[in-house]
């Protein structure tokens, strides 16, 4: 292993102007690694409880490259975890720092996808995997954190980087391995070229009127018919067309969230429900048909993320509710079968289960050919502020421009966007310092420099593991309630 | 979690009389969970180098499982790595701590799949995979532990503990989650017990004349020429019938190697070729029909193990060279949809890559369900000492029935193993206390209670990283010369 070596080739860079982050010394190296492992308490209230993960406490294992750059340059990023296991994910983290200390700052903004190779190729590594679990996902973190940093460099937020960027370039990023009998670089640099067709009226429309999102805050499987109704309600005040509900333990229960739901919002609103893996085969096209009344517009995570003839089964068999999944899918390898085995309806990518930027360019690029709509997965923590980079970048430069030549932004947003819509959850925001903003149910692009990754100083002084102030009194005493409501499933 | 639960229901345990450990306190519990960081030095000789591990150290993440039983009975269980990473994976086995420290011992060995059950099903440590990569293998580290402890305590080796269970209770062990639309309980439950058809007239057989092994130590891509021939040709003389080379790197190299074997060992003896996951789907048929005309038995591993569908597209084009994998396929999901697919002539399973005992007997029964003969991988570290014994339940008391009514062994064994073969790489062995046996080519049945997991003390105390005596040496001033050889890939 190279601890220090120079990438093979150096693609051009994205170019940036006005950054803050725009002055470095050409000599600016990474100086440090440093890991953090972040927990919220969140069990507590029930907020993110569904069939499969009745008592999460959300949590990240966090990652911050260090440069000796004048500017103090840093490059964040993190895994998503619920909990336990958390410490294990930095444990992987910290098993790649020796890819990172001493490495040219230069070179790994101009090209990210260098490193993305060598981590992902790193023979030892990868038999821990291969591309999936913590490994891949400690990959995903770091690989993140360069792209932090790349965008930082470059002074633009991350989808305008990758908007802005040559198709030749955005080719250059990805690992065409184990995918290329479906999408060749060739392929994908037609696709690009052609998806920057009308970008700069997609860009004004993204920026002007935001991208949509739906909201999963309704929805938990703790919460009570009320709460239920209430939020749901609220929601649609807010400016939500579409909310979604958790299901999978009881069905009678769900027969009757779903008609609380559907009473409270009406019949225009969409409701889409979420079983998060807890059924078979044929539990889930039951279970589906007997929700089916109450109109959900897709089932999301029906079975096992592994299943791809599973999940092509039930898609036969559930129609016209659509078929939904990705937050699990562990690598792009997946997500072309999945494609090919018309197993899925909506996509969903996931900013941290994969390894990073890269992997995800692959994935937004297979669904382009195949036609299938992106709608990332997020809530959790930091998901949302991550995910909305890719996909405005996804609709701006890549699969928008597949049904619009409008350059009115209406319109052209009406025409092109289709069923694409980011997953918000309204919790959690408060730790970041570049937070998403969502009015009237969309979000605002993000204005400012880098990937929305850094979480606030006093967040993670508050919540480190265990030493944090927060943990340190609660372990000492513990003064934080059990869990409030009934146990799910 | 809980961290001393008891189990849910007790299934009857496996019987066993004559055991040295079968004196226990009713109320012995696990009083210790000891890892361990074990790292051989093997890329120096090249040894176990392919296309995709150029340089491997091969390595365990290794469990000793303590209880205050009066016996001092200790469940050993690790999983294979070979180097960087070791440590996370230590980490993830230790995050499994709480589930087994002050269990009771009676119930975990009556019932180790109520452990599985609870492992594979919390709901935070699951957000990791699910079921896949470092946090998966960490509970096939623990469970087989739990098994060696069962099979001590039955005072018989692993394989006549399931031969001799009920088939009850072997469908009590298994998790249909996920696989229940391939295989039911019931079916299971059927099959077990037709499996048992002549049972006594097998395992006589195979006391007799053990259990059929092919040698991958010939054909190490890190070898020359004339060390490949000079090999083959001394396993022929060792009784072997089949060998194995490693191929992917080089095409023109393969074509040269494949001849070396095949002029070295004659036209009757099975050379099979192991890809390691090189290839693309289009390249894996290309270079396998170039190698064709040395007539190779099965290509292994062609692409990536993710890849159900490139399987199928691969085998399809191939025949007659057989399609074989497993060793990285990571779950029983993922299997289930191979043989699903169409896609496998040979199964693979490795007996530390899923979940444990447990989830190798749902994959033993998916392949028995499909007529897809299972020949193990094993080499490594200790593979081969823990797989026979999977191999030999399989063909005693599971699909070893399909063919043969006969009770002669001889006549038995040659209509009944079929294909079947287990793996056999000639290193380290010596680090473990009840190694294989390997004479005239064929594996002799394990004679000692337990899983054969042992290692030695004194390999632990010397090759334990960074710590151990030969570490300790080699940090503070390298002595072993880098590795020989000409780098491949």
């Amino acid at each position: 292993m190279s601890t220090a070596s120079s990438p093979a080739s150096e693609p051009t860079p994205p170019s940036g102007a006005t950054s803050p982050y725009a002055s470095p010394s050409a000599a600016a190296l990474i100086s440090a690694v440093d890991t953090y492992d972040i927990r919220f308490p969140t069990s507590r209230q029930l907020d993110g409880s569904d069939a499969m993960n009745p008592d999460p406490d959300y949590s990240a294992a966090y990652v911050v490259l260090r440069t000796d750059a004048p500017d103090g340059l840093e490059g964040h990023g993190f895994t998503f975890t619920i909990g336990r296991g958390n410490g294990v994910q930095v444990a992987a983290i910290e098993a790649l720092r020796p890819y990172l200390l001493g490495r040219p700052l230069d070179a790994l903004c101009a090209d990210p996808g260098t490193l993305s190779r060598e981590l992902v190729g790193d023979s030892q590594l990868r038999w821990l995997g291969p591309e999936k679990g913590v490994m891949h996902m400690a990959i995903g973190a770091v690989v993140n954190a360069v792209w932090d940093l790349t965008a930082k460099r470059a002074g633009k937020p991350l989808w305008k980087v990758l908007a802005d960027a040559e198709p030749e370039w955005i080719v250059s990023q990805i690992d065409f391995r184990y995918i290329a009998d479906v999408l060749s670089p060739e392929e994908a640099l037609r696709m690009l070229r052609a998806g920057r067709r009308g970008a700069s009226g997609r860009e004004a429309a993204l920026l002007e009127r935001g991208y949509p999102g739906y909201t999963t805050s309704p929805g938990w499987l703790g919460y009570s018919d009320e709460k239920l109704a209430r939020r749901a309600k609220e929601a649609v005040a807010e400016g939500f067309t579409h909310i979604k509900l958790k299901v999978g333990a009881d069905v009678a229960d769900d027969i009757r969230r779903c008609r609380v739901a559907r009473e409270a919002v009406g019949p225009d609103i969409r409701i889409s429900v979420d079983a998060n893996q807890r059924w078979n085969v044929d539990e889930a096209i039951e279970w589906t048909r007997a929700l089916a009344d109450f109109d959900p517009y897709w089932i999301e995570e029906p079975t096992s993320p592994d299943d791809i003839l599973g999940h092509a089964t039930i898609r036969r068999a559930v129609g016209p509710v659509k078929v939904a999944t990705g937050e699990h899918v562990h690598n792009r390898i997946v997500f072309k079968q999945l494609l090919q085995a018309d197993a899925l309806d909506i996509l969903q990518i996931d900013a941290v289960r994969v390894g990073g930027v890269n992997e995800n360019l692959a994935i937004l690029l297979l669904a382009a050919k195949f036609g299938v709509p992106v709608c990332p997965h997020a809530g959790g923590v930091g998901l949302c502020e991550l995910v909305q980079h890719l996909a405005m970048y996804d609709y701006v430069s890549l699969s928008g421009s597949t049904d619009s030549g409008s350059t009115d932004s209406a319109s052209t947003e009406s025409a092109s966007l289709g069923a694409r819509v980011i997953e918000y959850v309204d919790h959690l925001h408060e730790h970041f310092l570049d937070p998403v903003s969502v009015r009237d149910g969309r979000y605002d692009a993000p204005r400012s420099p880098g990937f929305s990754a850094t979480m606030r100083a006093e967040s993670l002084a508050e919540y480190r593991y265990p030493e944090g102030t927060f943990w340190a009194a609660e372990l000492a005493a513990p003064t934080l309630a059990a869990p409030t409501g009934e146990a799910v499933a």
